[in-house]
């Protein structure tokens, strides 16, 4: 089958590799008929983590069930599904807490707990950018979609972004009438934003500098603050009376910058300290590493010296960590499926497999309207 | 003063009464802008209910602070104000629990918890179908609104419905997703259907026969279910594959009645419990009564003998009582300003204190269109 | 393999059987070490249920594995395993969302969501009161426990009644300081109790007219409420300066008496309603039954006529139905291997299977001092 | 009156003062039976705060009520009660939200919400180390205690330090069966681990390196962790098969330091991050400053570099900041009275007002044994 495969910093290949599997009893197969690029696979690309050369790519996977093993009740072939970027056993402590994103069972990395298809120190796993893909726990992990195609590009945004936009107005705690602001127009923000209304704020404030992207938060009700025209905290308390916000979300991660586009991780941290009220809340789904290779001592990047002296004074509160995307995307599925929810929106581009090494070079320029690339294997 | 005075059965008449004035420290005066009838306002029109005569009626109140009491330092004359019908102290345990529905201090009524406005068996407070309303412990009650006239008839939603509704979906635990029943489009199902999408509800079913109210159901995104035209239970089974709903709201009371118009105080329970799927929850906000001297029997009417084995075979869960305003009119009123909630539209007639006699003979009537009724005591 | 077999009302037989077996990739096989006779096993041996001639008994289920399917990976044979007395498939939604109880997929019971093990309407299961027990989707169901033989007759009672009274108190929401009133002091009414301390209540009052079970309600630390000795909403209310409790608990059932053993199903109800304060909250884990073939009319059994306009007018909270022990039992199980849980204390009979006939008809005569009967198979 | 009056670093002085009286129709005079030195009062003393000379010092305290103004109606001259060391209004959004600790309107400081008494930065209102105190918002914030002298020294860590410690628990979201680690044996830390326990923790390890600190905590049931004898890390690793905790408690604050002495603020937070498990919670209440004039650069104080990206990695959530006394206290008042609690078992040394002098020195210095002081003013 064909698959994109990391070959080093800024360097993917569309190649053909040995077809995707059943390996286990629970196992099934996927053929895949939309995998997005993701924000964090331009992590790998640009060489800032520690992912193998030979990895098939993709983690935001969704498609048709073509084989499952033996022990495999539940899920038939035929079914239209969505793959949760989490790879969970179901039955670890963790798994049954709620908390996939932190299986016990399924990444053998020394000291990690949770797994994820094609991802740096998250196990063994080939990712879905690819015609199909091994699906352990297949019962467990999969998701259900209605037959047929409608709502691709919304149901597209089930296996990762939607869920962890989502996750972050968790963390956030966000409720009815609550003011929030989210820092970051990416996918995952703008998943954040739309979240927020979902779980019915009255109001939400987007951060970024880039057009397009504010744009789209608009779409989606939010209040649009470019950090390029001037302090963003100000910006928020100027449109509150100073009181500013009950919740804040963190959608950028550790590479934050300037309008300068010098980076300053603790950058966001403090913004956000500064926004929200005494006893808010903040959520973090932006991504922020123990180790960053990308930077002259490695070991730096996972140190910020961030407002916590105020962040204690204010008795803020803050949740962090990849989403348990089962946890919240069957809701979001029927969300879609009602119409109330319309996340494939921000979907900027569909294109073929063989387009992939082109799709992640522009995206990873941040090109003009390059929001959120689908990849369509069957294309 | 010109106030709405009960006297007796099917009676009330608008009359000079004192103006109401500050009794003690904490108390202030509002004059009354916008207020409403409430349909628990005609269980005592009706005279089911040990209401005393000579009480002036009138819990759905809001105005403009005339006079406040030496001991009152947050709320300042001039104010314009939201008067959740709850009469609360403030600082008892049930107050400052969050509960102040069942305030411990403010009603003498021997084993009542909880005061009111105007309200048999709720203290011996007036209402403010008036002019003018006196307000105990104004700074903890008083909830602050935008000054000018601006949405003042979402804003008089606040003091009782909007809260009352947006209770019965909190009861029910309705979340993001979820797949929701009300039962009864009066102005509280309505507003419980409203606030169940402003959860993040997926799916709303509302049930009711009258023809204006569930037009009204439909405009705020539910799906009617008309009971004259069959069996709601099946009506709602059919559409969701036969798996009913996540979560049930009661918002009819014990006065339930089948098409014919006979009272069967056991019916909407068991329609909820047979609607609900296993482990839902279900949250009861029209009022069922100890006793009813509208009925033979009076002390019968507590004593209700609906389907509670297939209830706990289900394991579902139940809450119930008068809704603890002042928990939610901050936020609600937040996503009246920003313009995502609008309770306001269910509203029908708006008339001055001096038709208010004519006003209850036709809501109580039930006359097609009168769907929600406000008396403009200035007008 | 020897097993206690009902055939028919008050008849139970100790016979051989074919051996449990490994049926389907994810089963296991136990080989039993204790499995205890439970208050609803006498509901069935009394006939007041529909269970099949020719079933197993027995849900309360511990012993080692003796074998595993190809699908199981996680418990491996030899390990020592809790059963919980949940049949759950671990996939379903009920199941992902912590609803054991009420799985979708393991009861082919029309309308009934949730399987055991021995029990009626509960699925073809056959129950552990035997040598040998067939465990299906084991890796999701099993408990791990520490090996050897230490805390036995603790941790037995994990499969079902400790989980089952603890849910009994997170329903009733009982929380750190609360005064709570459990009704029944039968095995399940004391895990309450216990519970209820291990949760920080500050009092916990026991209502039942059993002394041996008033001695060991005390035992764990409660205050002992004689209801032969006058009527125990008095009690309690006396030991309250009037105030109540903050949290119920029921955990007797349908089957309640009063002091003359005379049959009221709305007893207990009426009472919790009456002893919780206004807007408390009430667990129920007694089991009630839409149907009892016991009595005249079967269907009567499930409408009973409690003090509804009361527990509304009190707005007071409700939640009922089967535990889903999983969601409970390794957090009870860690609180016995460090010694703060001590449940194994209420066990005053341990006797071979083959001794199973006269346990069953003496613990069904509540012969004094049987309050909890073990049968282990291998003695 | 007398009172204990800050004039310096590490300089005190025991002066008459003008008496304490009512200033605001809902003030209340409390004449101070006993009164606690805290380990925040070290902070002033130390000079490492902005307190001004002339502060009378003291915010736990508790006494007999002596005067009341004419808006207090709740309170009753005679009332034995504890008082919180917050002064809260009762009517902002933040108390009537549950955060005392952040009201909105009782501290007129720019940028900081929620007072307290003889403390820096938290407003004008003088301490209670004195023979009265004077209390605003009496009805709000005084709590009830049982008439007499029974539990005084249970009951005078009812205004700060065991609702602090419960804080703590709280943020880090302890609940039944879980394992919980406490950094710091100083009173609040002792507090906490009591409070895990009445949480229902399985285990609580404290970390400390002081003795008898530690014989301490080993009274209350915990687990003895000396930072002096090794890597509490390890420690706590070694006695959990590697896997660590899953709730962790800071009691420490960013005077930390290692077993030279030496001031590391990241140290704690590192080791908490290190020891509680993937999606695992930690509870902040040692006090982090956002500016330490103590340091060479103040501003630097509260920039704290620590292992912020493995916090991401393993999902942690942080709740932090200083203690909302009132959703606490009376829940915790009622588990002396039962005695459940026994907060009084840390209390090392009872003296007169006229020996604050030498007991500030001595329990600054961290004398041997001086675990808990408490000034009696009428002794």
């Amino acid at each position: 089958m064909k698959a994109v495969v990391y070959q080093g910093p800024r360097t993917v290949a569309v190649q053909d590799v040995p077809d995707a599997k059943v390996q286990e009893p629970l196992d099934a197969v996927v053929r895949i008929t939309t995998t997005n690029i993701c924000g964090s696979d331009l992590h790998m690309y640009e060489g800032r983590t520690a992912v193998e050369e030979g990895k098939v790519l993709g983690h935001e996977n969704m498609g048709i069930v073509e084989e499952v093993g033996p022990g495999v009740t539940r899920v038939q072939v035929g079914d239209r599904v969505s793959v949760p970027f989490n790879i969970a056993c179901g039955t670890c402590r963790n798994c049954t807490g709620g908390w996939t994103s932190f299986c016990l069972r399924t990444n053998p990395t020394e000291g990690m707990d949770g797994a994820a298809y094609g991802y740096a120190n998250m196990g063994p796993y080939d990712g879905g950018q690819a015609e199909l893909l091994r699906v352990p726990f297949a019962d467990f992990n999969l998701l259900e979609l209605p037959p047929g195609s409608e709502h691709e590009n919304d149901f597209t945004m089930l296996s990762d972004i939607f869920p962890t936009g989502y996750h972050g107005t968790e963390l956030a705690e966000v409720g009815p009438g609550d003011r929030v602001a989210v820092f970051g127009a990416g996918p995952v923000g703008l998943m954040a934003a739309h979240s927020a209304f979902l779980r019915g704020a009255s109001q939400v404030f987007v951060v970024d500098k880039e057009r397009d992207r504010l744009a789209l938060a608009e779409q989606f009700g939010a209040t649009a603050v470019d950090f390029s025209a001037g302090d963003p905290v100000e910006q928020i308390l100027d449109a509150t009376d100073g009181i500013g916000v009950d919740r804040g979300v963190e959608a950028v991660g550790w590479q934050a910058h300037d309008p300068s586009g010098e980076e300053h991780p603790e950058l966001v941290l403090d913004n956000l300290v500064a926004v929200v009220r005494a006893a808010g809340s903040i959520g973090v789904v932006g991504v922020y590493v123990p180790e960053d290779p990308g930077v002259d001592d490695p070991s730096s990047a996972g140190k910020i010296g961030w407002d916590y002296g105020t962040f204690f004074t204010k008795g803020q509160r803050m949740g962090t960590g990849q989403a348990p995307v089962k946890r919240y995307n069957r809701q979001l599925r029927d969300l879609i499926v009602t119409g109330r929810a319309t996340p494939g929106l921000i979907v900027s581009h569909e294109v073929g497999l063989d387009q992939a090494v082109d799709a992640y070079q522009r995206f990873d320029d941040r090109e003009d309207g390059w929001t959120k690339v689908l990849l369509k294997p069957s294309a």
